[in-house]
């Protein structure tokens, strides 16, 4: 795990490989492979986002939306570079086929998350644009870092997203 | 402006420099710069997206996030790559200061037409974050193409984002 957290900080999502993060472990391409199938699943398991992910669902309806937003906020605020949707962000640049990938990968691993607490039967449509919408704000506030988003203190973001949350998960 | 919308769909808005629209339009690169001060407001005024903003602006407050739905998806639906939102997500990977600076001129000429009409003093910030979400729905549905919302009918994906533009807007 530290030797994927590594890779992937050093030479982003799209050109890691894991014959690289074998190497680093000391443990065979095989090895790896057979524990997590994937790149994209390896790299869910190495960054923090999948693990926050579960236990802010976990609760409450009605709280779901405002803890979403502040597990994303409070991640993104300290996240080096492996954050998944940083990652996500620079891979859909430079590589399109690993950014899709990787995105069907947290879009999966998401809306298992979300099936056990949403009702309705949109739960796939509404977490994906739950997913545009974190990527969008990754882009304006942490990747160009630049307005109004980019500016304001954690806490009154974390108040601005979790009324557009509660719009997508539960209206 | 025929030879600027040329330039900026075969070069990308990162990509293309005002010397070769003026060449191609037989015109001086200081006539350009006196009549549109930028790359970025050149751009602006080449592409579809800003006169289709103000249009969509004006009329009732409570049809707002309708009308701009409507309009952002019926111009993306039909866009070429001269699109003001992809060829941000373009420039966002390729050329960050690009990046940034069109942004900023599609935030302000944005923050202009809705303080026309939306009350409250967040407009900015509003602004800034209907941006941020319908550039993370175009990365999602048109620049990877995959998943729920790239499958969705476009009456379907205009219909979640006037929830979500009611929210950014209105609440």
């Amino acid at each position: 795990m530290a030797a994927a957290r590594q890779v992937f900080a050093e030479q982003g999502f799209d050109k890691a490989t894991i014959r690289e993060i074998a190497r680093r472990a000391d443990v065979t391409h095989g090895l790896v492979m057979r524990h997590f199938e994937s790149k994209e699943r390896l790299f869910l398991a190495a960054v923090p986002g999948t693990r926050d992910l579960a236990a802010s669902v976990a609760g409450d309806l009605d709280g779901l939306p405002g803890r979403i937003a502040d597990s994303f906020v409070r991640r993104m605020e300290s996240a080096d570079s492996a954050d998944p949707f940083v990652a996500l962000v620079r891979a859909a640049a430079a590589d399109q086929e690993a950014a899709k990938a990787l995105l069907a990968a947290m879009r999966s691993e998401s809306v298992a998350a979300y099936r056990a607490v949403l009702p309705g039967p949109q739960v796939d449509e509404r977490v994906d644009l739950l997913g545009a919408f974190l990527m969008g704000v990754t882009v304006s506030r942490y990747v160009l870092g630049d307005g109004p988003l980019a500016a304001m203190p954690p806490e009154r973001l974390a108040g601005y997203l979790a009324g557009v949350l509660r719009t997508i998960l539960l209206a």
